[in-house]
C-alpha cells in the first residue's frame, strides 16, 4: 500500500472528525491508547470547572447542587449503551481491581459453591484479586486452565468463571456467548473482565448473555490516567448479590448513619466509599468523546487499521526473520491491538519510540500496538510500519541505547 | 467578647497567612471543612498541569517521566510527618472504606482470632467494611460496644480493635496510647481511623504505639471531593501482614505480569489497582496547604477557635433552652469540630446556611460546625455565634422553607 491510498481511507473515514476531539502531541504517532487514552480536547476546561466553580464555590453544596451524588450511576448510563447493558445495570466506581473483588465475593457469597475458574493467561492483577480471596476465605479454590480447556472445565463446582474478553496480549477474544451458555448450563456465574473492550469494539453483554462484568476508564474510554473503572451486574441478580465491600455509598439511607449496612436496592449497593468526584468528571469527559459515534462505524475502522498494519508490518519486515504475528490473522477474532514477537521486542520497541512510535512491551518478546478508532488514521498506521520495517533493515535497536532495560513501564 | 476582640485574636494568629493558600467562595463562613475541605488556591493550575503537560504531552511515558508511578509513596511521604508516622509506613491509596477492608482482613489473615471489636457509635461505614468481613469469611464477628466499655472489652478472642479517633458527631476523642496498650497486652492488633483527626491536629501514631490506621484525604487533608484516602502499618507489621485485596500495583515485579501473586516489600504491598494520579495530584496540591506549618500552631489554633465559638454561642443563645454542647467541654478531649444539639437542629442549619454559614446537620439532632485552622479565622468563629444567636431570637428557621427535609447532605 501508498502512503496515498492509506491517506486515501482516512478521507472516506467516517470518524476522521473524531481526532479532533483529542490532544494528541505534535511529532509523535501514539500506539498504546490500550495502556492510557489520549487526552480529550475538552477535559481540562471540565476539570477546570468542577474545581473552581463547583468545588470552589459551591463546597459541599456541591453534593446536591452539582449532582456529585450521582455521578457515578449518570456517567454510567453515558457508558451503557457502549457495551451492551441497560444504565441501572452499571455503576462507576473504584479501581477493576476493587470491582473485580466486590464481583467475585459476591459470587462466592451467592450460594455453596467456590472454585473460581480462569485462563492461565489472564491478565495478572484478575488472578491476584482470586488469589486475595483464596487467602482470605477457607475453601475458596482459583482454578486456571489454558485457554482451549475452559469449557470442559465448567463443571457444578464452579461458581463463577472469571475470564478477559479480549487477551492483554495476543488481544484474542473469546467467545462471550458460547461460554456464557456453558457456565450457565452449570449453575455458574460468568465475569469477564473489558478492560481491553470498551471503547474499542461494540460488546453485548446482554445480547451476550453475561452476568458480570468490569472494566477500565482508562484505556479506550480516554478517562485519565488511574481513571474510574465499571462494573456490570446483569439486572436478574440484582437483588441476589451482595457486595463484600459494603460502605456508606452503598448503604439504603446513607445519611440516615445507620449502623447496620442495609443495602439499596439495585446497582447502587456495590457503591463502597466516597469516590473522587474529580476522577469522575475526567472520566465523563473521556466518555463524551464517544458523543454520536456508532459502535459498529469504531469496529470497523478498527479492523481497518489494524489489517493495514499487519499488512505493512509483514511487506516491509521481510528480512526480519523470527518477527512473528502474535495475535490472531482474523480481525474478528481479536480486539483493537495487534502484537508482534521477535526476540529483540524490548530493543526494538525503545527504538520505535525513540523515532516517536508509541507502542509498548510485554514480556518476554512482545511489541504491542494499539489502534484507538476515534484518533488513530489510517496514515499513522503506515507510517508505524514503515518505521519499524526501517529499524529492522537498519538494525538501529541494536545499540546500548535500547538493549538496556531499565524503564518501569 | 467583641468583634474587635476576635480580630485582635486574628492579629496575632500565627497562622492566618495560610488563608491565603485557599479560594474561599465571598459572602460565606465556611465551616464544613470537616466534611469537605476548602479549594487550595494551588489546585486548579497543578491539576492542569498534570492533565496538559503530563498527560497530554508524554502520554504513557508519564509513568517514568513524571513519576506516576512513585505518586502514592511520594505523597504518602507528605502527609507522614503530620501524623507520627515514618514516610515508608504510610500509603496513599483508594478510599477510606476500602482500606479499612484492607487492614481488617490483614489483620485477620494474621492469625487465629476471628473477632473484631469496634464501637457502637463508629462512622458507619467502618462497622460496614466489618460487616462485610462478617458476610465473607465464615467465624468473623464484629463485636461493638458503647465507648467506656472498650477496654473491659479486649481480650483474648479480639484479633483488632477498631476505633475512630474523633467521633464524627460529638468530636470526642479517644485515649489512643491507653487503648492500644490495652489491646497489646491482650495480643490484639488496633486500627485507627483518622478521617476527622489528619490534618485538623497532631497524630502521633508512632509515639502512642498505633498497630495501623486508614484516613480520608477530602476533610481536613483539603484533597478535593472524595479525595484518594491513605493507609498506616506500623514497620514491624510489614511482613507479617497481607492484603487480602492483591493487585497488580503491590506486586514485587508489576511488569513482569506473573500469575502469581509475589507481594513487594514494605508499604507498597497494600496497593491494589492503578491509582487515578488526577486525585492523587489534587491531594498533593491539598498537603502542600500545609508545608512549613508547625502541627503545636494548628492545633493551637484549633482549640482558640472552637472554644470562641463555644463561648459566643452559650452567650446569644441563651433563649434556647433546648440547646445543649453535644461535645466535650474539654478542648484536649475533642477534635476540630465542635457540636451542638436542639430538637430543630435540622430546620436551624438550613436557616444559618441561608445566612451564609455553612455548617451540616447529623440525624437525629445534631449542628456540626468544623474548624479548619488553616482558613477558619476567629472573626468567623464569632460571626458564626452571632448568626445562629440572631437565627433562635427571631425563630427564623420555624419556617417550611427550612424544617422541611428535602437535602442529600
Amino acid at each position: 500500500m501508498t502512503l496515498d491510498e492509506a491517506r486515501a481511507l482516512d478521507a472516506a473515514d467516517p470518524l476522521a472528525h473524531c481526532r479532533d476531539r483529542f490532544l494528541l502531541p505534535s511529532g509523535k504517532i501514539y500506539l498504546d491508547g490500550n495502556s492510557l487514552g489520549a487526552l480529550p480536547a475538552a477535559t481540562a476546561a471540565r476539570l477546570g470547572e468542577t474545581i473552581e466553580r463547583e468545588w470552589g464555590e459551591s463546597l459541599i453544596e456541591s453534593w446536591n447542587k452539582h449532582d456529585w451524588i450521582g455521578a457515578p450511576e449518570r456517567v454510567a448510563a453515558k457508558l451503557a449503551p457502549m457495551v451492551g447493558a441497560a444504565a441501572d445495570e452499571l455503576l462507576i466506581a473504584d479501581s477493576t481491581s476493587i470491582n473485580l473483588f466486590k464481583l467475585l465475593g459476591a459470587a462466592l457469597m451467592s450460594g455453596d459453591r467456590r472454585v473460581i475458574l480462569s485462563e492461565e493467561g489472564n491478565f495478572p492483577t484478575d488472578l491476584y484479586v482470586a488469589q486475595g480471596l483464596e487467602a482470605l476465605v477457607p475453601g475458596v479454590t482459583l482454578k486456571t486452565v489454558p485457554a482451549d480447556q475452559i469449557e470442559a472445565a465448567i463443571d457444578q463446582s464452579v461458581a463463577v468463571l472469571l475470564l478477559t474478553q479480549v487477551d492483554y496480549r495476543s488481544g484474542r477474544k473469546h467467545a462471550m456467548s458460547a461460554l456464557n451458555a456453558a457456565a450457565r448450563d452449570a449453575g455458574a456465574l460468568t465475569l469477564w473482565d473489558l478492560s481491553h473492550s470498551a471503547g474499542a469494539f461494540p460488546v453485548d453483554l446482554t445480547g451476550n448473555g453475561c452476568d458480570l462484568a468490569v472494566g477500565c476508564g482508562y484505556k479506550y474510554l480516554n478517562g485519565g490516567p488511574g481513571a474510574p473503572a465499571f462494573l456490570f451486574v446483569a439486572r436478574h441478580l440484582h437483588d441476589r448479590l451482595h457486595s463484600p465491600l459494603p460502605g456508606w455509598m452503598g448503604h439504603a439511607d446513607p445519611f440516615a448513619f445507620d449502623p447496620i449496612y442495609r443495602p439499596i436496592g439495585g446497582i447502587g449497593r456495590f457503591r463502597t466509599g466516597t469516590p473522587s468526584i474529580l476522577a469522575i468528571a475526567a472520566l465523563e469527559a473521556g466518555l463524551a468523546t464517544f458523543d454520536g459515534i456508532a459502535m459498529s462505524d469504531l469496529e470497523a475502522k478498527s479492523r481497518s487499521l489494524s489489517q493495514l498494519f499487519i499488512g505493512e508490518v509483514e511487506a516491509r519486515c521481510g528480512g526480519a526473520a523470527q518477527l512473528k504475528l502474535a495475535s490472531p490473522r482474523d480481525p474478528s477474532a481479536r480486539g483493537s491491538h495487534v502484537v508482534f514477537a521477535h526476540p529483540e521486542g524490548y530493543a526494538v520497541m525503545q527504538a520505535l519510540i525513540a523515532d516517536g512510535v508509541i507502542g509498548d512491551f510485554r514480556a518476554p518478546d512482545l511489541m504491542r500496538f494499539g489502534f484507538a478508532p476515534l484518533y488513530n488514521s489510517h496514515e499513522e498506521a503506515w507510517r508505524a510500519a514503515q518505521a519499524l520495517g526501517e529499524i529492522f533493515e537498519s538494525r538501529k535497536w541494536d545499540s546500548p541505547r535500547f538493549t538496556k532495560r531499565e524503564r518501569v513501564t
